[in-house]
């Protein structure tokens, strides 16, 4: 099951107990850390998110809420002698950030971490399980949102009609891979007669901070769920234009154009007090939508 | 009135609700932060510390636990406007590591911030309230203590005599001052006929983490109150010793030797859920020993 736990929903400055951007996406015991901004580690601590558990950490951009907090973490991976490596992926500066921090402390990491550089459209991660892409958005800053896809899952077995062909349940892994079973006499048993198709992967994208910029579309189209940045209600579009970032109906026509069947909101500003009107506006473009709170986790 | 704010008295990594260490040192008005641990920002808010009366901030070392919140603390003040000066003193790498994060961000403070490296013993602040220094501490990097001490106080006049005397009000703040008041027929009345000798100014030092080194007696001797570094309980002195940091009946022993009339002791293991051993051990060397607990201002 794909799920992504909120730690951090504000904009740049901490206020109302709100916290810079950080979100843990989770699939089958993994987790996969997207952007770490300061105080990260605690909210993991306050929501008890298994630390041990993350393999990969992805810094969409280099504007400090979301990611001065990663130092911290890295530091505080090895304080806990983490042995398994860890991939961060980020703009090109990151290794450089990281790198001189651990060197001027004198420190050696109990464990191997991997930074990598980002550019332009790619694929980061590519498994069994998952796949992890990064796409540019439209900041002030080189800034990239992650989409992570689900693998498609195995073909669903029909265990009743399995015993009527009298296929050994020795076999029963290999049909849900859409193997034909041949018996012993060379009579076929044809795979869709006992097998459902698969259902298709879940699909979640985080899309960073970014002004409205239709641009990222074919990068979520169709998407189960998306994470897209409202700093401002939509009453300040011309400050949002002119920040880089986006009001709520400019998130929720994004939803809208992308066909995805969830919207979750965030990175607040900080000069709101209050939330409600957030979704409230929002909803009027896509009802779909819900503002991505802090401990909560959405599960797709 | 010179007082301490503890913000963080944890070690390492963050543990049972306890932070990465910084104090803020208060003096009419003026606040003073000691070490910028992660979140440091955050425990400002929780516990009301007014960042805009921040004018100097020292930096003790540059392990993540004393430092890692300093670049968040820098953005948020520009966020939000800062206009004043800000001072930071530190070991020299800091420059660096301050500047690069600011860089990529492509961002312009609101605001002058010089960045000061410190090396060996050294007046750092000399002005009409406050004499601030640092000095070197034994710890596993180039790390510095900090000692704050209050100038001397005006004389206290006594306003009776002053009437007896005849001497004018309009001359009182010069009587404080120490000077002899000269009458018209050329009479002198002694300063001391109608003052009493100024209070000493009070004096606090942050010895910083250290493992346990007779040599920074000079620099703390006499104090009201000092911090002093507690990593382990006395039965871990190997491990205090090896990690270049202290145990609690070290730390006390310093206080002693130094003559000081308080010690407060902090930077406490994450290793340790509970704190009251601490000041027991403490207690049995230097008995005015107390815990440096988060939120709680110690007046001196």
């Amino acid at each position: 099951m794909l799920a992504v736990t909120i730690l951090g929903n504000n904009s740049a400055v901490p206020a109302f107990d709100r916290h810079p951007t950080s979100q843990v996406v989770t699939l089958d015991g993994n987790n996969y850390l997207v952007d770490c901004g300061e105080g990260t580690q605690i909210q993991m601590i306050n929501y008890k998110i298994r630390r041990s558990k993350i393999s990969h950490i992805f810094i969409s951009h280099l504007h400090g809420d979301h990611y001065f907090g990663l130092i911290g973490l890295i530091n505080s991976f090895s304080l806990l002698s983490r042995q398994q490596d860890l991939h961060v992926f980020g703009p090109e500066p990151l290794k450089e950030i990281i790198e001189l921090q651990l060197r001027v402390a004198d420190t050696s990491l109990s464990f191997n971490l991997y930074i990598h550089a980002i550019k332009g459209a790619a694929t980061l991660v590519d498994d069994e399980k998952i796949t992890i892409k990064c796409f540019p958005t439209n900041h002030r800053v080189e800034c990239y949102g992650f989409s992570f896809a689900e693998k498609r899952q195995p073909r669903r077995l029909d265990p009743q009609k399995a015993i009527e062909h009298e296929i050994p349940s020795s076999f029963y892994d290999r049909l849900k891979n859409g193997e034909d079973y041949t018996r012993k006499d060379g009579t076929v048993v044809k795979n869709e007669s006992v097998t459902e198709p698969a259902l298709p992967g879940h699909r979640y994208a985080f899309c960073a901070d970014t002004k409205y910029d239709e641009s990222i579309l074919p990068h979520i189209e169709g998407f189960d769920m998306i994470y897209h940045e409202t700093t401002y209600l939509d009453n300040l579009r011309e400050r949002a234009e002119l920040r880089f970032h986006s009001t709520t109906k400019q998130a929720a026509l994004i939803a809208q154009k992308a066909g995805v069947k969830k919207l979750l909101i965030g990175h607040f500003s900080s000069k709101y007090d209050t939330l409600e009107e957030f979704e409230a506006e929002a909803r009027e473009v896509f009802p779909d939508t819900e503002l991505a709170l802090e401990g909560v986790a959405y599960k797709i």
